[in-house]
């Protein structure tokens, strides 16, 4: 647990935004998830305020932490910009309202329908992800009649220790052109082009990274390639560092405050300064893409305890009314999580539980070993640290409903995602025309 | 590749239920997912004709592999039976006009409003999974006023040969009740409830299981049982022997055809009739829940090649228009498919690349080395197997359309999941009151 003033144990509850998680759990059922609104914003403005001093940078929200139009909203009224990967979340900002100029638009390989849509948007950078785009990109915005500012995405070949999965610049990825000489030369193509403008680098090196000595290196690296670039007459605008800082999830995790997120940004921006300094290039214009760490912390999900089974000398499973259909990160990675039981949340952690969700699969697990109090069939359990890559990973596995979202702030709740119904689940059905009469 | 007379190659190209694939995938754009009717039928008469000898039987369709109406539609004119595992589940059957006594519900983890739909609705048999679910069901079944016919899933501690997170019979399993004196009490209880009617038991040893020997283990480890009970006086009807019935994905595993299906289940009645003549017991009707063998090999995936990336010395990625967003078993379970170029299906296979998706993260895999022949950007890529656990585990993750399903028959082809629009993918969403103004 990673407490706070807006998460906290109140009345032996645990409460969330000024609101009694068993009562949100009553009156919204469950599953649920809960965003807490003024952690969001206490962290974007972190950010922000952790690159004050280096002036020119713009914090991207990384919308596939999650994304949703209300998401939107605040981060427009933050003064953030966006980072997209589909052509799905360039709607979403769109019927949002945010402005083209703001968003970053990634991707290892945009459809041409996705560029098409970005090019027409005008959005402020489409990054360029490998050396067969290039082509693409160009003609496609010839086609649309705009011109494309893009970013190209390197790889610094500079490993964040973090799981194999999440890891992004590996030589061996998918990602991005491998700094040095081939990432020149793709740059060389894009100063060719008609219809694309060449504003500078981006890269990424990773998720759910602890070790920033990875990031100060990769800072070191990237203004090195500048330099490099510089000399060959290529000017660069833009540096965009990608995002990747990690959030507690479980155990040895950091606990992180928003102050040490502005903190952590600060020190970036100083060691970029330094490594400006260095090498001497231009002061670029840059950009950070937090996601999990805007969202991850200010999100919990709540459950009622469906049933309990204990499997003498091996293991007491706590079965919950969601699962890996909406939240897949322990299926997926092994991802550990902390939880509470939201209706006995002062008493103590007495038991360490399988919690098991409700889905036909042995793996369908939120964690083996969770720390929990005495806990019975009806409860209520939080897990922490659930708002990224929870909602947005959610499927319809076993045909349950992917869970509401609401938001709280100051004891007020509200939907921001609404309950799908059992007709939402088969919305998109249809019969052959030869099976009709 | 286990082609069959509907999944060929023809003129060069691949070809399923008579549908040139290279043209499906242009008239229908896409990731596409490609269901071959015939197929599905073939294996669903397999099953029956390999029981009709027994007798007394069912054949229910475990829907969670593939759950839609159109698949329903042809479950009801084969004279299969369903398997359900939700609420979503069950009210899908209805809505294709399944016959509720031909519906078996299961779930680790029912919520109540879950059972109270199952008894409304009338289900054939309600699988009790645990000993609190008893009074549960029991209670519920009082207020809406009509007795359950129970199953209770008995957890005959048989290992099958196949991956940790789809093993369902190992002692540390969230599922069912230890065989033995657990699940002996757990009879009896039920024995005593007013509105419970006890009809016999269930078990399931597992997913993709190649291992026959484990199956004949589990049916005489089952008819034991039944022996046992009926010495305490106890009657049981019904022998419900779950699913698990491998299919062919790559390298070494075998090469399925319906017949061979025919084939295993005409030899595990035998085994069963066996056992019931060696532990003198009444014959018991016999159901079976194949799912992921019915629709399995039936679907393959279309995509189109969008961007090829070749890291020297290490990798090269094709990277397809899909991802873990339609296709997430890699990303879960390392599992290994083979594909085939459908634009030029009789080319020699030259080379083994990386098959990644879409998506911002590294997991997003096909496979890591799938053989394929020489390919460009803009072919028509086609991945075999994906008829099951692909659209039923789909999510919108990095805000993707999941793909829609067309079925092939003789030539014909249409629509029985339509795609989803970008509008689907916020159509839940909603501001709090808060915002607004």
């Amino acid at each position: 647990m990673n407490l706070r003033d807006t998460l906290c144990i109140k009345d032996g509850r645990l409460n969330i935004g000024g609101c009694d998680c068993v009562e949100l759990a009553k009156k919204y059922g469950t599953p649920l998830y809960v965003l807490d609104e003024e952690y969001v914003r206490q962290v974007m403005r972190a950010y922000l305020e952790g690159l004050s001093d280096y002036g020119k940078y713009a914090v991207a929200y990384a919308s596939k932490a999650l994304s949703c139009l209300a998401l939107y909203n605040i981060v427009k009224e933050e003064g953030l910009w966006t980072d997209v990967v589909s052509g799905g979340e360039l709607y979403a900002t769109q019927k949002a309202g945010i402005d083209p100029k703001h968003i970053v638009m990634h991707g290892n390989n945009k459809t041409p329908k996705e560029m098409k849509e970005g090019v027409e948007t005008g959005v402020g950078h489409i990054v360029v992800d490998g050396i067969d785009e290039i082509d693409r990109l160009d003609k496609i915005a010839g086609e649309v009649g705009k011109k494309a500012t893009v970013l190209i995405r390197v790889n610094p070949l500079v490993e964040a220790h973090t799981h194999a999965a999440v890891q992004t610049a590996r030589p061996d990825s998918k990602f991005g052109v491998i700094i040095g000489e081939e990432a020149t030369n793709a740059i060389k193509t894009i100063l060719t082009k008609e219809n694309l403008i060449f504003d500078g680098l981006h890269c990424h090196i990773g998720s759910q990274i602890f070790d920033y000595s990875a990031f100060e290196l990769a800072v070191d690296t990237m203004v090195e390639f500048i330099a490099s670039l510089n000399k060959q007459g290529i000017k660069v605008n833009t540096l965009n560092m990608g995002g990747g800082f990690g959030i507690y999830y479980s155990g040895d995790d950091p606990l992180f405050t928003p102050m040490r997120y502005a903190h952590t940004v600060r020190n970036l921006a100083l060691l970029l300064e330094k490594s400006i300094s260095k090498h001497g290039i231009e002061k670029p214009f840059l950009i950070i893409e937090p996601g999990r760490s805007i969202v991850g912390e200010a999100g919990i999900t709540l459950y009622t305890v469906g049933t309990i089974k204990e499997i003498k000398g091996i293991r007491k499973y706590v079965a919950i009314d969601g699962g890996m259909f909406e939240n897949p990160r322990y299926a997926l990675y092994q991802s550990k999580y902390t939880a509470i039981n939201a209706s006995r949340a002062d008493k103590p952690f007495v038991q360490s539980v399988a919690v098991c969700g409700k889905c036909c699969e042995s793996g369908d697990m939120i964690g083996i070993d969770i720390p929990l109090q005495d806990t019975q069939v009806g409860d209520t359990l939080a897990v922490f640290s659930t708002g990224a890559y929870n909602y947005s990973m959610a499927s319809n596995y076993n045909m349950n409903a992917v869970p509401p979202m609401v938001i709280v702030k100051d004891g007020k709740s509200d939907y921001i995602v609404k309950p799908q119904t059992y007709d939402d689940l088969i919305r998109n059905n249809a019969l052959p025309e030869w099976f009709k009469g």
